[in-house]
């Protein structure tokens, strides 16, 4: 271990998403980061990053050096603010850090790294009143299974029997769970945040697992990420229409007309949103999209189910179209910028925003919601 | 990959605890159970479980064999019905199995399988009336920080806003923290089971961290299962008494009053369930403690701040004395043997329940619940 990777002799702190009683990920003043790992047997020890832009390395591996005790070190120069999934390579195997909590992502759980922003503190956990999340059972008539969903209820919802509240619906990305707005996206703390200063309308959120499968189908087994079919899209917008929005209006205080409903969602999460919301215009009245994936050029006489043929009804019926993209990822920058075109030419009332410098990490997304939470359900 | 351990070529099923797209853990009809983990580059690799009594292997580690694809395969005697946590070593460094969910245990993520149990289903995810599980942030004035814990709703707690709740509060065992009595233990479905058929008093369930700290105060980073040491008993005691019961009393539809308040907990939990929950006998009515880590001699004048003293008080006094243990743990079932003869001389009523054959185990914990819930807040 090199003087300046040793915690405690240097400025910095442990990563927030470090497990209790481990030292490490330390992060550095400068923004450095620090990983361990006791392998005294491994003949190597290797840092993967989640995805080809990752703040953390560029979708290279990175080698940790072996100190005499057995102990694996790795710093890494400066890592910009935000969340990162990786793994460690030992020997060639992936595995998880056993430094840091886990997160699912990539089907499976995921080592990840929280690297604070001194500068920002808007998905923190501030001292400020926090709503709850609700882990809720729900039985599917879609699937013909029991689903877990969670609900993030606002500061004061038990306080005041009388009030309802609109929904926002909040899907995740390929390869994640409903876990993921909460546990890597900090929904939660963003709308405490925002709802402390006035600055959002008091909102449910509800937050599913994005995956669906028909009564009796077995999920696929491949180990990999399955991949977003048609049929993948219909059987999640069946779930959602169907089954989701009628269980949650059963049963939370809700606003149950279209007007008070988002449904908004994350890359693949992001394309469901605005197929599944913008086909089903009698449920949804505002559909938002975080870096979708959605890479074929628009036909705005076909999409969405011709949602899209007349702008004038169009414009007359939706209460938001906001999209969003990070400008480090370029793919997706992309098929935004080329979005916004179909939309401009055809008439289409719609919002952008672009999360300067991240990438298709879970910072933009972070950004996104903190950005299009305070035009949901107002004006 | 040998034929017998085929996934589909035989009967059985994946395990419970497996992540989405996994074929494995694979669970034969005759009990016994497949891992399997694609390692090319690895040179050994082996399953450990955790535990020095596990029912998937006792205390020592297993190997793998590698297939001519890189597949390592493992398949392993019959497994009794439970949890089992467990890891893999990858040329000796401990990994996570990536084919399973994670649990928190040992301080850290872990892998867990699930063997469900063919004659009983009390514990499972069935079609009944489920309750919320609902995760909550406060602010802890004896820790100077803010916390997380988790809470449990009894089906239709939104429905009746006049009804108030007896409240048993639940604590996790050493190197565990509060989401594993839902995850692991599966606590919300044994209640909502036992609610369903009317065999309980519905009741909310507060789950908390059994870990505190002072205001200021470090974690130790040792990277080892903090000690229970007498500080950590009146930290946790501190904490439980002055900050966690007035907020679940300010925050939930509960029942204020000692009589319907019980402390419960498992291992490190049960020590503190019995040592707070005794010497704090004008906030706790009943007290409860399964596998109970405390292995010293009772000496009934001293113990728990006096309270066993006076036996006449404390049965006038005392709602609950329940006390368990498993079969299979020999050092805590003579704990409990012993602690029954301190008790019986000093003419303190309680209660024992042992669960056969099961050891340091979830199950003995599951069972542990399900047989003394039906007897709290009742009677």
């Amino acid at each position: 271990m090199t003087p300046e990777s040793t915690p405690g002799t240097r400025d910095g702190q442990r990563s927030p998403s470090a497990v209790r009683t481990a030292e490490y990920p330390w992060i550095h003043a400068d923004g450095r980061v620090t990983f361990a790992v006791p392998a005294p047997s491994a003949r190597t020890v290797e840092l993967q990053p989640g995805g080809h832009e990752s703040g953390l390395a560029a979708g290279s591996t990175l080698p940790f050096t072996r100190g005499e005790d057995g102990l694996w070190i790795l710093t890494v120069p400066p890592v910009r603010p935000g969340f990162y999934y990786y793994w460690l390579l030992v020997d060639g195997v992936p595995t998880n850090d056993p430094n840091t909590e886990t997160f699912f992502g990539y089907g499976r759980p995921t080592s990840g790294l929280e690297v604070p922003d001194p500068g920002s503190d808007f998905h923190d956990l501030l001292d400020v009143p926090h709503g709850e999340v609700r882990t809720r059972w729900f039985h599917a008539a879609t699937t013909g299974r029991w689903r877990r969903c969670l609900v993030y209820t606002p500061p004061g919802y038990d306080d005041d029997p009388g009030r309802r509240y609109p929904v926002l619906y909040l899907q995740h990305g390929a390869g994640e769970d409903e876990r993921g707005w909460t546990m890597q996206g900090r929904a939660n703390f963003i709308l405490d945040n925002l709802l402390d200063r006035g600055a959002a309308e008091p909102m449910i959120v509800v937050m599913n697992n994005g995956y669906a499968l028909e009564p009796g189908e077995v999920p696929a087994t491949s180990g990999s990420i399955p991949e977003l079919s048609e049929r993948l899209l219909n059987a999640f917008g069946d779930l959602l229409v169907r089954d989701v929005v009628p269980m949650v209006d059963a049963t939370y205080r809700t606003i149950p007309d279209r007007s008070s409903r988002a449904l908004a969602g994350l890359s693949m999460g992001g394309r469901q949103a605005l197929s599944v919301g913008l086909a089903n215009p009698d449920t949804f009245a505002s559909v938002v999209a975080f870096s979708a994936a959605l890479f074929d050029p628009l036909d705005p006489e076909t999409a969405f189910g011709g949602a899209l043929a007349d702008a004038d009804a169009f414009n007359a019926r939706t209460r938001l179209l906001w999209l969003s993209a990070g400008t480090g990822e370029q793919r997706f920058d992309e098929a935004l910028t080329s979005m916004e075109s179909v939309l401009a030419k055809q008439g289409i009332r719609h919002h952008t925003y672009r999360s300067q410098g991240t990438a298709h990490e879970w910072q933009t997304w972070r950004r996104s919601l903190h950005n299009v939470a305070p035009l949901l359900f107002r004006g």
